[in-house]
């Protein structure tokens, strides 16, 4: 295990013993009183399963890189996590997505015991499903908030403005990014715009890749300065990593492994999922080729060979390998800014986890 | 107008302006931008169409009576109208409530919106208004607990401790009463049992007039101590006009008028929600007024003439009386509470907020 790594698996076991350890406290399953189970059962759905923990290690870095303790930031650093986690839960619905790190989705898991456990008929199943996704999400936001609220090793002033910080601007961009990646998959393919797709994946994506790295900085700092001259190119740090991050996971939509991605290859071709990908092989279409894209981008009920055939011909025309080269153009971006950072373990840290949002399978 | 209808007037006219004054900075239109647009609409909607602000009223009385300054609880109190805002939202998508504060409820209206301005397909057009309010009620919760951060007439301290009570065991008491209304209303009507009912209402609704009340009185009082001899009364307070007053708003759907509503009269029938005055009813009907209630209640496409028949059949089993005298109860003991506090003005406003739980028609 390289250095870095052990590292990692170091920071990612502390903040799951935040995460599993501490928060709203878990009411005991009392016999009869179904839906509060499964609802608290929906609420550390994603946390059981997994998660790289990937935001939390660059909040606790960007603590430490700052001198901070790393301590102080932890339960922060788990906050963020969970934030992240809601969002998720939330985002399968509207995207439709059954599948997420390897199990069902939150609505989906529910829908399938709606439908077993509760007998109930297959739209009232779905709609059992979808609540409780909704409801499991709230209860994960409020959580996330209230680890931030709690966090006993950072001044109040700091915590309030973190708070503030990501209940307001960071919050703003994610449901922005949302509802605009909910708009751009009803235009025609014809009117994508590259500018568009990545507004929606800096808002939807790389705000909260960037919150992660401030927080950090800040804490480490001791003050809530996010123009200091050290916290403001940390904080860019992470928006980059936050970008190359999310062109990496649209490349491994379409040329990863299922086992390995924890859900179908391919579903955003299904989703009609709008990505740079897609819009650099559009570009370069023949119309016949269009016509292709057109038939199958954005049908649920594409059958696999038709999914397979769009993939190929957006590798063909280079959609993959455009990403690739954006991906690694953030990539510079963010080792650029590390360039002005203190060099300690933790620039190295974070250099190896820039690197690893280009070269990750995962 | 009565001395405490003027005073109402004044708090919901002071926390109005907060509402519509401050919190989350509102993008301007991009033109072209359609569902930030979309989003940003979707969030003040029900804010737009009005709403009582009894919530507010009662923290802001609370501040006042323990003798705090009115504009130090403002933001907090505009906070909590909005934290109410957000749970309506989406609660109506779990409810599948078409209607609220007599316009279309939010996925209602961008349901409609998306069919006529997005050209969507009926399916396309639902999933596209459900999404948005989902987006919408998360963007309003983070907006509630921003408002409470930026009090800046509040030690940090205090604000830090109201945002960690409402995100945990406010927002867990919600949580899980809306997830015990959902499984209620799938359990069959014979096995209907008045203490889950009391049990879901005190978590439901009880639970934010408690949390108004508390805030307030802390915030009045200028320390967070909730055991307080004053504090704890009037928190007790809060929550028992919040079980009067969702045993009036379940008379009122059943009695009251769809203009004064907002919303159709009797739905909570078609959506075989489970009340007092349901099981009361159904305790004391024949075998035969059972079958006819298990005919209509919970059918979501039962005709106007079987609703109103229901509806008949639940007052002559004494079902509205009984939950009127069950909110009269409420209200004594809502009263009893405020023997012991201060008898200044605002205890009278007090008073009268507790009658007019009872007495109101809308």
């Amino acid at each position: 295990m390289m250095p870095e790594e052990a590292e990692l698996a170091r920071v990612t076991e502390a903040v799951r013993h935040v995460v599993h350890g501490v928060g709203i406290p878990r009411p005991a399953p009392e016999p009869g009183a179904t839906p509060p189970v499964h609802l608290w059962q929906g609420v550390e759905s994603y946390l059981r399963t997994g998660g790289k923990f990937l935001r939390s290690a660059l909040l606790l870095w960007a603590c430490e890189l700052m001198g901070g303790r790393r301590t102080a930031a932890l339960p922060v650093a788990a906050g963020v996590e969970i934030y992240h986690t809601w969002t998720l839960v939330h985002d399968d619905i509207i995207d439709r997505d059954a599948r997420r790190r390897g199990g069902p989705s939150v609505h989906e898991e529910f829908r399938l015991r709606g439908a077993m456990e509760l007998e109930l008929s297959p739209e009232a199943a779905s709609h059992y499903g979808l609540s409780l996704a909704i409801l499991a999400g709230d209860v994960q936001h409020a959580w996330a908030v209230s680890l931030l609220a709690g966090a006993s090793e950072i001044s109040p002033e700091m915590a309030l403005r973190l708070i503030a910080d990501l209940e307001t601007d960071v919050l703003r961009a994610i449901a922005e990014g949302e509802a605009l990646d909910l708009l751009l998959s009803h235009r025609p393919l014809s009117a994508m715009d590259e500018g568009d797709i990545l507004d929606m994946m800096a808002k939807k994506t790389a705000a909260l890749y960037e919150f992660a790295a401030r927080a950090g900085a800040v804490i480490g700092l001791g003050q809530y300065s996010p123009d200091h001259f050290l916290v403001a190119p940390l904080a860019a740090f992470g928006r980059f990593c936050g970008m190359a991050f999310q062109l990496q996971d649209d490349i491994l939509g379409l040329e990863g492994e299922d086992q390995e991605l924890g859900k179908p290859v391919g579903s955003d071709i299904r989703e009609g999922k709008r990505t740079v990908i897609l819009h650099h092989a559009w570009r370069r279409a023949t119309p016949d080729q269009q016509e292709r894209l057109m038939a199958i981008v954005g049908d649920p009920a594409a059958k696999e060979q038709q999914v397979r055939e769009a993939i190929a011909l957006l590798g063909s025309l280079g959609g993959m390998e455009y990403a690739a080269r954006l991906s690694r153009g953030y990539l510079d971006q963010a080792l650029l800014e590390l360039q002005v950072l203190p060099d300690r373990p933790e620039r190295r840290w974070l250099e190896a986890f820039a690197r690893s949002m280009v070269s990750r399978r995962r």
